[in-house]
């Protein structure tokens, strides 16, 4: 079961009269469900006392779920301990650094770290490892839900941060070393003085800051260790993920996901018209960031059905053909299994107004066809897609020891960097990994890396061996400024990247909002901001020059031969333009195919399979469009032999399998 | 005396040297004032040690007071507790969701539910009602001051909702079937896990929340019955007020109002020139929610005297007969007693700034001259106009409790939502009532009821019986979503409203800011905002249309036939000048009269006498305007046979005596 | 050593490995340095345990300067106590008024009212002074850094507020009286009801609000006598010195000066070119204001170096000749000493980004080599400029008990109208000294008043007799409003200054953002803001009139004759346009001189010896410029005689000596 694509929905049982579990599942299944998610939030019904286990009612939900052929994937309860636990040990409760409690009723009420929370937990776990471990309906767990970083300050986390300073450091002198505490008299003089940053000035102390942060993931890491450890003591065949959301985040995915299975994603791209021209390629950077966690296939566990109208001004409505489209672009971007969140709306709590594919009144509507239709169209197709995977030239590299770092000592956002690059390539059709710094980088041939703030020497070295071999690597400013601990490198920037780039950084001025004007090698003009590096040639040759303020005339973008391959430098943050015409030369450089006609909102994502490959064609607008295609074959949906001309309305898309040639 | 209306002043003779009493209310007296509110905040000088009294200096103010023919108005003074009271038992001060206390210095510090501000302040108040309660110079009581939600969290708040929810819900499992707690786990298993929501969320459980409101409005009540009780051991012909402040008010008019005599007001209508357009307007509703708090005349408690520059950046100085022409207002709509706030500006503490009719330099000025003015005209015309009162065919619904579950889950606005029908109603001339949901409605032919979100069986159906016996019925979008518990319907939209509206809401998509056009029968169009629900129709028709988006061509307004009357469903947010012609067009329906020319910023009220009805024209504007005066009348104010047509300098207005025709 | 201009930097050897000292220290002699800041946040280095003293480092670092005739400021270590102290008494730390604890980690974190941190404070300064008291490289001292206002509400700041109001007023029923209490029922019955004003509220009582101020910079006043007193045990002629920062600062400059040998300032002019044209203007006004804090000559003690970026989104990079044309602008102002924050950049701890004058590279660049020719010409020039002074014509009055009272209740932003006076000014090249109130005017004939809020009786008087002996005094609206008990005045306003006004203010009319018109006696008109006030004639005559409003043809601007001078009164906040043609009309009336023609950005300041004058022209913009210059001089930086006509470049300056005419 578990070799084909599902598509499902998530589904609280508990919140539902039991009367009505049959008919919607049923209901469900005609609808093409094949999986669904359970048990998220319904600890306070498996265990309402202390010890006092309550099973049977999910017994039978899952196997009514087995009746109908809908394989189950069960969730940790962590998310929300139930009232008696916060109640009867409120060390469950996060401290926010301003000393209040994170009270219970918003979920996400417990601290990773406290030891109550980690028993209870543990109790928990493994009484639904033992009885669902090897229950053939359950085919995988998800644990907890949605980690984001608490930044907590109670007690338990003061104690084990100090413990983990002591297992890095060992001395409180190596301690105030690594940190430069001796800036504003900070030296520690016994362990006893190290805190949490109470108070949560973001002035602390920029290397404890970060110390504070990989602390926070270590934690985690522990915590959801400690989870897979009970449920792997039952169950061997299950995957185990967990339900990634909201980028950027500021939880470390690459640590987080080495020990998952797989890494899920829930997936809910913004149905505003006004987030039209962007919203289609953040959500495909985002999906390119899930699956780098792992770097293979992900799942999604929450995919839009409608509205999500609680946390904010309501949502929305989504447009015709929005549920079905955004959900086909996941599965386009790697995603094996789509659950849609969730079978039908609220009626009780917070969430009412988060729209399932069902209103409260249960009449069937537009949401439920689209839906509909989606998960028949991959039930017909599973078959094909279901091993296919992808073979791209171009990655991007993503740090989020980087991304926390300039977020303490903030200089330019980090992310929006990243979505500018990415954005650039999709709309040039080049597909691209997401990757973590200083791993691999053998099957690509041009390699991006926005602001590698903190560089690892290692990293630096492999990028220059990449180079070496023929690669193409981009640097851009605000790259080698930082050592691993924070501190400031005592050489010219971009440090450890120096020999690399072949310039150095005589100076720099921070632009921000305003704007600076950059002139290329053809005489074109476009504009920059946020950032402007002032730099010097020491080897590498200009390719584009500021044009403004007393640094007219000097290198704006630069370009280093090194061995086979070259390394760019991009010293400023250019508008899109620039940016397009700069990646089509690298792509024409390194010979990496790129369409430079592709219709605003159209997104093209290959996917292989062993002896085809599937052309994903979606139209992510609320316009109508035409494309060319140049390719000879086979149009998934359409059930036909592809024109030479592609029309896609709104929300339209198109899977075109085209034989792989020989070799 | 007090069958006469009365013009006054507030006047705070604890804040001045007892030696300028007597010239400060000759001096009143002398312009015109007729009633006086005294003792608001004068605890400490009436206490200034537990139990030891102090009321000497009150009664040589009162009996000068009487002296001068002026009476007097007594508050209870638990608005601002002595600071012995606060520090001998600091559990008086209110606490904050987030655990700060409220400290005493800046008034309103006290909790409702505090049991030592009950006990002190049932002591205080027997005393002054045992002294004051027969005063022949006393003609009734405000109690306390301008009532706020306090939300407050301290221990004795917790431990009253626990018990007030034990009363409601008797088992803790029906308060968890009542509230959906299951969602997120939170179910509780025993009643000490129940707690006010500390922490202050806006995403806790929405039934909860609406809870904790009800409970704040009962335990309000209850504080304010007690205080009516003592006053009334002593007190048998002196009435009892409040002064409710500042709409919209998340305190329950309506239930604050049931035990009082007579509500009041305080009317601070904006000086602000850019508020020209829409201030009086505002201030018409202001005045007609209050006289619909129990349905009949009202008192201003405090009518702006000045600039009140204290709490804010200073406001502007009122424009040449804008004091005046607002008192009028107040009149106009019901108001029977004007009390101006305040005599003479504070030279000491943090309302300094907040002018009274004098000046500090106690040199009369342009504001005591257009007071005077406004006196001595009352108290020409007092005895035509003590006993009228109104007539009116409209009435706009306003309900307290679904003006806090929308607050508590944002859709839209929901007073703003109310102002904008009630402003257009003025601005043709119609005179509204704005009444409680569910009360009888057999005086109207037409009723408007913005978006009645939480709709009670009962109330629904006196709607459709309204309409089946031929009146007209206004819904608007977000009806009928809402069970009382704040659950959301298990029905089709607009829920218990589906059959007298004759549509269902198949969808709906919240525009927010955005707009939409929508196009009339006649073709013309008109934009809307904030929310649009995508109606079918089920027996109604349609009479407008959306022009835009995926569900351009469906109904926007709909009209169903009920027996003989009609309901109309408005499914979204249109602007004025759609709101102006369905409105004119019920009217015309109902044979409602209305004026299509009046000028902006002119409001025309009737007061209904025995024999004569008085028409109150009142420019509202810094514009001199001419309208035509279609009836034949007497000029009070003039003092002469009214003209056909009438010229109204900026600020000024007339009052018309109209015979009535017999029959 | 101390009879010359000193220019130098801020080093701090602790953050430094001891091997590069030397170095360091020579490069700096290099480059021009002759004087060196030392210590500031040093306390963990040199107390690293109570009691236990470890000055050797200090020693050899002071020894090394001292090789290389560099002269040196040590500073008291308090404002960053060691955690060590905050750790065993957490006393020291400062309370919040929402009772949060400022906790250590980003300095300041010290309350001035702590008893432990005044007892460790006394030690380590007494450690400091037997040691270097006496040293002759050690010039001077810095008390703690950058005094703000801290608002503390920590038990020992209660016990002392309640303590210094006992001194203060005696009895509680004179407090009462004082403050006003019976407002809002505050009266206090016990000295123990008395408290910091918990909760933070700015609707407290004002003049409670104004005397916990008062009391802040009596405790400020203390705790730096403290300071002083322990450094004069041992240390007689070493000056002492404090280092003010970024104005309007909420603490008593004039009060704290009063006891200091000699002020400073830390100056950091806005580098963003969007502030070019208003950021030297501040600039000027902000050294004005330090060298009226003792009427004398002052220091800097941190001088912008490059971008300070670590606060605060990233500064721009400072245009080339900007460090070094400010850095001129503080010594034409009066600075004798110039240091530059700071040597090298941080490479650890927050300030990482602050730009120091050499990168952490330690490879030298353009921000080193402007220094290095300030400090060239500086040390060239030393001996002309020393003893040189400044003979102004013009004063404008500053109160910080004014400036502190328009906080509390805010009504128009003091010291912007302080500046747009200043402002007017300077681009008159109208030199003028910023004097406290109250002071002697004897050698001024212009006098600018801005809002004097509480007017001293005595002050109206001075400035009456100012005007009486040929002066000329300009009032402006917000004057005599107050007693110095920040109670309202009981006679019209401008209170004690009606008579020298020869007006009253009848009402005002607070416009804010809104805009006025004015009309002055050529028919020009010009726009106002902020406040009108509305006055009548009582012996003044009007010079404009408003035009708009129900008070349009009042007086706007009068001018009443006073003995032999004049009193202006401004009744509203005119644009720049107005106010320098007010100016211009004033300066010559007295016979003033001033320069109609002086570029955008140019400043021209004058510092007078025993024999010459030298006349400062700054271009402090970015555009270059010409100005004709009608007296014949040596220009000490070309040194050559000079040229009629000036250029300067963008950022470039001149210093012309010009000989004194006798008599």
């Amino acid at each position: 079961m578990n070799n084909q694509m599902q598509v499902g929905v998530v589904y609280y049982p508990e919140q539902w009269d039991a009367a009505r579990w049959e008919a919607d599942i049923k209901q469900m299944a005609e609808a093409g469900v094949t999986v669904v998610r359970l048990a998220e939030f319904a600890w306070c019904r498996m265990e309402p006392a202390p010890g006092q286990f309550t099973f049977e009612w999910l017994d039978e939900v899952i196997d009514l779920f087995a009746q109908h052929k809908i394989a189950v994937i069960l969730c940790t309860p962590t998310n929300t301990p139930p009232r008696w636990l916060t109640d009867q040990h409120p060390d469950v409760l996060p401290i926010q650094a301003n000393g209040m409690t994170t009270h219970a009723g918003v979920r996400g009420h417990r601290c990773f770290n406290s030891a109550s929370l980690n028993y209870y937990a543990s109790v928990i776990i493994h009484q639904m490892a033992m009885r669902y471990g090897t229950h053939p309906a359950v085919i995988g767990w998800q644990l907890d839900n949605e980690y984001w970083m608490l930044d907590c300050h109670c007690p338990s986390c003061n104690t084990l941060f100090r413990q983990w300073l002591i297992q890095k450091y060992e001395t409180v002198s190596r301690l105030n070393e690594e940190w430069g505490t001796i800036v504003w008299s900070g030296e520690y003089s016994d362990w006893q003085q190290v805190t949490v940053p109470y108070g949560g000035s973001r002035f602390q102390n920029p290397s404890y800051l970060l110390d504070f942060a990989r602390f926070q993931w270590d934690m985690m890491e522990l915590f959801q260790r400690e989870q897979i450890n009970h449920i792997r003591q039952y169950s061997k065949h299950q995957f185990i993920t967990h339900n990634f959301h909201t980028y950027p985040q500021r939880v470390n995915l690459h640590q987080l996901g080495r020990e998952l299975d797989v890494a899920s994603f829930d997936y809910y791209p913004n149905t505003d018209p006004q987030k039209q021209a962007t919203g289609p390629y953040s959500g495909a950077l985002a999906l390119d960031v899930t699956r780098g966690i792992k770097r293979k296939n992900f799942y999604i566990m929450e995919q839009l059905s409608g509205s999500p109208g609680c946390w904010f001004p309501s949502w929305r409505a989504p447009y015709p053909g929005f549920i079905r489209a955004f959900a086909w672009q996941a599965i386009a971007k790697g995603a094996d299994k789509v659950l849609h969140f969730r079978w039908r709306s609220a009626t009780v709590g917070a969430e009412q107004f988060w729209q399932g594919l069902i209103d409260p009144s249960n009449v069937p509507g537009r949401r439920l066809r689209e839906f509909s239709q989606f998960a028949q169209e991959v039930n017909r197709l599973s078959a094909k897609l279901i091993d296919t995977t992808f073979k791209h030239q171009v990655a991007i590299v993503m740090s989020h020891e980087n991304m926390e770092a300039m977020r303490i000592q903030h200089q330019s956002d980090y992310y929006e960097h990243i979505k500018d690059y990415h954005r650039t390539l999709t709309k040039l059709g080049i597909g691209c990994d997401v990757i973590e710094a200083g791993v691999s980088l053998e099957q690509y041939k041009l390699v991006i890396v926005p602001s590698l703030y903190i560089t690892h020497e290692e990293t630096a070295n492999r990028l220059e061996q990449f180079a070496q071999a023929g690669g193409t690597v981009v640097l851009t400013f605000r790259s080698g400024v930082k050592l691993v601990n924070n501190q400031h490198v005592e050489t010219m920037l971009p440090g450890y990247l120096q020999k690399s780039s072949g310039i150095y950084v005589e100076e720099y001025d921070a632009i921000g909002q305003s704007t600076q004007t950059i002139r290329d090698e053809d005489g074109e003009t476009y504009s920059s901001s946020i950032w402007c590096d002032i730099v010097s040639l020491q080897g590498a040759e200009a390719i584009a020059w500021y044009e403004d303020e007393f640094y007219s005339g000097t290198p704006a973008v630069t370009c280093n031969q090194v061995g086979k391959g070259k390394v760019y430098y991009v010293a400023t943050h250019p508008e899109e333009a620039y940016l397009r015409k700069l990646m089509s030369r690298l792509a024409m450089e390194q010979h990496i195919n790129y369409n430079a006609n592709l219709p605003e909102g159209v997104q093209v994502i290959e996917r292989f399979g062993k002896s085809s490959r599937y052309l994903f064609i979606l139209n992510l607008s609320r316009a109508s469009v035409t494309l060319p295609l140049d390719c000879a074959g086979y149009s998934l949906l359409r059930e036909e032999t592809n024109e030479q001309q592609l029309e896609l309305a709104p929300y339209e898309l198109d899977i075109v399998e085209i034989p792989l040639s020989v070799g």
